[in-house]
């Protein structure tokens, strides 16, 4: 009976040395977040040297320049409660001597390109579908499919029902993309993706489907660290230019000609996407049993990919899209408006257009939607305050997925 | 064409205010860590009101008590640059005035617990397994299967080997499990199990195998943050016991027993994941395709579930495990010898232990073979320097692997 005992101790010394690395203050454990029952929040940091420790995040009231100050307590423990909050997934940093640094106690994070921020969740509302409950669960699957198109293997993030492995029925995708700077992770950390459609589902409120996220990046093979270029710096492939003169020197504004092509690329190497997956998984392979969706730059490249190939796509999203039609002839600009009289003559089970009043391109957006009413094509609208952020598409997603595969 | 710009820069905006929250010195983007030719790497980290900043991690070399300060240059950057490293897949944090923090210029994370530390890899020899190579790559895929023994849905990491999608194969399987204070996230994390897997069947040294990474928990759903518990803390389920009156006061030893009843349910349950894996995939359904291997509490459950069900497991990995065979008849304990018996004389084709030499658990495993050995059942032993750590259970993975489904 004795030995085992020295043998579970011995486990146990293991344990206690990783369990000693843990922020303890006055022997108890550090809890930040902590959500209290009124949903005030209390941050706490342990930082004995600090002369100033800050909070910064989207859960602060607008109008505090985005920081406010904590309370240094005895013993080097600073903290800070915030008013109750709305239910909502929000994200946070802290500042410490003008360091940003990631809150040691909360080991969940989301990465916006070369930045990670903490995040927590107010339960609640729209907010309770944003959560993991007790209800079942689809597969994120994350695969390899290659791109003819592109001459490249590439990567996908599929998010498959719940029951997919156990049904034999074929079910309808959604083709739902990123912004810039994103990736084909990026629905499924700051977008909530899993978590939305499982609730949706478990409510009856969504038809069981598949959902496709891409990488919308064409020159990219996967998300940062998950290709062979191994783990570098996320960055925006983004030309330096001079805002100033871009409207007076045409080189200048030539610069800007690799995003389009890159775009381009995108949108015409897309039906490899959709044939990898009617190929490989149950799916629904008529228009009506898909969808397309994205956000900012994603939302353009719905809009293009969609009016590219228009028997392709019955449900088409735009969220917060870069809505342009420009009279240009550069890739994937030609014709355009050609093409969208052909895809509207096709009508489209659903066109969907939301943007909050907020976003720098809700005049983009106005303006398109006046082109549309102006040739009769129809579309629905969902506006909403605020701008170009999460919070929005995470809104978008589920007002838009309940709309989708009702025909 | 002008329009078209206006657009783009719209576009830009919101790259730029993005891009401004990056890390920035005199102008230039902080690279942070930085691999140079000869294998050195340079740490920096902008703090221009810290005192002191220093960097710890496993890269440094035994006897500098675990950190070494970084240097201030003008402005604020603190920078430290390390002798040439070995090929590996190191971790590190920083220190500022005591603070630990992860690097600010460094995306990638690996979590230990309750903890984070950012990650690098230096290429060459072993490490270039770890590294993502451009080979064809498996699918990883996150799922819930129903334990009808535990009464619960449960997550499971899937690793498909390549072409699964497109052959009609059968899969031989690896279930490979988890330590103490780990989860279904473990293996792919700090294991770098894709990656491995990866390479080695691109070289052909390793069968394209399934790879299965339970939860081996017996109470939790899954890690943390992907159950209905939400986002809460991760730590140690572990009694508060009193390591000095252990052995002399029995209530504090009995202390001990919800993780043995733990680890109990875990082996139990075990054959609810190998039906559902055998239902669902495309897997070899007979002890000879079937693999089972873990490190230290998974090793532990290794031992205890290919023993319990002798027919299951053809092959077995024991990697730095906690190799007890007491004399106590609380489950599991019960008739061990005697499983143990009937299991050899099945004669499982492999029975692999590995374990580094300052392992705490080094003699627990000289007496665990010393028993195998008076008993004249077969096994191989493989043995590295070091201890309990991530770098020996890579380097086992990668030894154990090409040894298994050869029949």
């Amino acid at each position: 009976m004795k030995r085992y005992f020295v043998v579970l101790i011995s486990f146990l010394i293991v344990c206690f040395e990783t369990y000693g690395q843990e922020a303890l203050w006055q022997g108890e454990k550090i809890i930040s977040p902590e959500i209290h029952k009124d949903n005030s929040v209390t941050f706490r940091l342990i930082a004995p040297n600090a002369q100033k420790v800050q909070v910064t995040g989207d859960f602060l009231p607008a109008g505090n320049s985005g920081k406010v100050d904590m309370m240094k307590n005895e013993n080097g423990l600073w903290e800070y409660t915030s008013t109750p909050l709305e239910p909502e997934f929000y994200s946070y940093s802290f500042l410490v001597d003008g360091l940003k640094i990631n809150d040691p106690n909360n080991v969940f994070l989301n990465r916006d390109i070369a930045s990670l921020h903490n995040v927590f969740l107010i339960d609640g509302g729209r907010a309770s579908l944003y959560k993991v409950n007790n209800v079942p669960h689809g597969s994120i699957l994350q695969c390899w499919y290659n791109s003819p198109t592109l001459q490249m293997n590439r990567r996908l993030t599929i998010y498959l029902p719940p029951f997919y492995g156990t049904s034999q029925k074929e079910y309808p995708v959604l083709y739902l993309l990123h912004g810039m700077g994103g990736d084909e992770e990026s629905w499924m950390e700051r977008g909530r993706l899993a978590q939305i459609m499982d609730n949706l589902i478990a409510q009856g409120k969504v038809k069981p489907m598949i959902v496709v996220m891409s990488n919308g990046n064409a020159s990219q093979e996967a998300a940062p660290g998950e290709s062979s270029l191994g783990f570098y710096k996320p960055e925006m492939n983004l030309p330096k230019i001079d805002a100033k003169s871009i409207f007076t020197d045409m080189n200048e504004a030539k610069k800007l000609l690799p995003l389009l092509k890159e775009s381009d690329k995108n949108i015409k190497s897309f039906p490899d996407i959709v044939n990898f997956m009617d190929q490989h998984f149950r799916t629904k392979k008529e228009k009506s049993g898909r969808a397309i969706a994205g956000l900012s730059m994603g939302g353009f490249h719905s809009m293009y990919i969609s009016k590219e190939y228009p028997d392709m796509f019955d449900y088409v999203g735009l969220f917060s899209a870069a809505a342009i039609v420009p009279d240009v002839s550069i890739p994937p600009f030609e014709n355009v408006k050609d093409k969208l009289k052909t895809q509207f003559e096709k009508k489209p089970a659903l066109y969907w257009i939301a943007i909050g009043k907020e976003d720098f391109l809700y005049k983009m957006n106005e303006n398109y939607r006046r082109m549309l009413d102006e040739n009769g094509y129809k579309y629905t609208y969902f506006e909403t305050g605020e701008g170009h952020i999460w919070k929005n598409w995470r809104i978008y997603l589920t007002e838009f997925a309940p709309l989708l595969f009702l025909n």
